[in-house]
């Protein structure tokens, strides 16, 4: 099982999950100089940071978004980045919110669980239920594959429909259920299941609440830094149980913007990450 | 606004909106065998049905799930495609189902209105509320783009989230009384949105009672043919007013299969789409 693979990265290295959400404006003036291709350059810079930051961080989070901007230039970064991910052993979260049923989702599995853009965990959205995320369950038997689940995020708009009250409660928890069953057949040996959910970090009491429901579901948090959230509101929860791995993408990846623009860009943001490991484990 | 120009391509040529959801299996021999890539194959197909058919529907929907499916030379494949129905002049709709918030949000909105991958319209998912929508805007009013946001899906686990009761009513028409809120910028002369909502065909009546609560929405239905609904079902809505587009994917793209395996095969997809375009406008 993926989660068990994760479960143990995120013991040994910390939970810091990296995203490489990477736009061209963070480029460092040494690469955005070079004779590349847009889609080069970035996987050039990708590259360099999971060289420098693999022995900090348990995976790494990769926003396609990012990458379908960019066009077939943009996908040809997404698939080197995953590859070389694979190549050095690190985990991969391809945060790509896929969600569509029957033969539709399936072509999505294919997609992200297999060919150029194989990822070992994707995330997904459950607004069309299980027949969302029925296709994928052979891949996580089958193939050592992972979800993690759209539940509450983080952002301002949010409550337009996951807050709203269905029958006693928020839909959002609705939707934690949700996870909770279509996650229960894929429990691993560290006690969580390969069906995770993505629970943003604008209300740490929330995200206590959360774990006490679901002491099975594991967690990929965004939210640390840019959305509020702290290293000490983190260790509340983690120090019961060791069920997230948080993330930080801008705020890791962007720390070198007008210090260094040359080679020695990369240990501005090895030093950001090393800071926010150091966050987040000090309290635990 | 995009909205009219699909307006009066549905009034002009009739309700149908053929899908490009096109798996390998789905090619006939003659395409099969010949020394091309797996994307330039599916392309060339595409390329077919697109000139064979584009005097009987109002525009194209491309699944880019099954595109992703086959990775880089996947992706290729649905660019070309895209560019070729630009080309033709004839609308097309990325099947994306995105929806992600802010800088993000963004990033998908630049990836699918602009360069290789720009649709005219896209559906998107609504479940992180407007933040989720808003990126999109810009394009909207600039760039002659819109949305089919997911209301109501006609899968059997729609259930799952989509119908809990939430305060008086079922989520789903909350999902609708948002996309209202955020189409009222962008309602075209023809008097609906450029903001508009994907609803299943599954259950007849209800689209009835969407289409009399919210006068101003356009609706893309999936679900003809394959998932139930029939030209009877849908004339009842489109008698009073010209508010939806049906598309049909498999029923259509699939009709040589076991009949013509040669260049001929063309020929029965056209039979299909025409025999589809027939039973809906007979009604009316």
């Amino acid at each position: 099982m993926i989660i068990d693979k994760l479960y143990n990265e995120a013991v040994k290295f910390g939970p810091v999950c990296l995203g490489l959400d990477t736009s061209l404006d963070y480029l460092p003036g040494c690469i955005k100089g070079k004779n590349l291709s847009n889609g080069e350059k970035i996987f050039k810079f990708n590259k360099e940071i999971i060289d420098h930051t693999k022995d900090l961080v348990s995976c790494y989070k990769v926003q396609i978004a990012y990458y379908e901007a960019l066009g077939l230039d943009g996908m040809t970064a997404y698939a080197n980045t995953m590859d070389y991910l694979r190549k050095v052993g690190k985990i991969s979260i391809g945060d790509i919110k896929r969600g569509d049923i029957a033969a539709t989702g399936e072509m999505y599995a294919r997609g992200h669980f297999e060919g150029d853009f194989q990822a070992d965990i994707i995330t997904v959205n459950g607004y069309m239920g299980e027949d969302a995320i029925s296709p994928f369950y052979k891949y996580i038997k089958e193939n050592e594959k992972g979800l993690f689940v759209l539940l509450h995020t983080s952002n301002k708009s949010a409550v337009d429909l996951q807050d709203l009250k269905a029958e006693g409660k928020e839909v959002y928890l609705h939707m934690a259920d949700l996870i909770a069953k279509w996650g229960k057949e894929f429990k691993g040996e560290c006690g969580f299941s390969s069906i995770g959910a993505v629970a943003g970090l604008t209300y740490p009491e929330e995200f206590e609440v959360l774990r006490d429901i679901y002491p099975d579901m594991f967690f990929l948090v965004p939210g640390y830094g840019a959305q509020g959230g702290t290293g000490k509101d983190l260790s509340r929860v983690l120090k019961k149980s060791r069920c997230a791995v948080v993330n930080s993408s801008r705020g890791l990846i962007t720390a070198h913007k007008n210090k260094r623009e040359d080679e020695g860009y990369v240990e501005e943001i090895r030093k950001a990450t090393s800071q926010m490991k150091e966050d987040i484990v000090k309290w635990l």
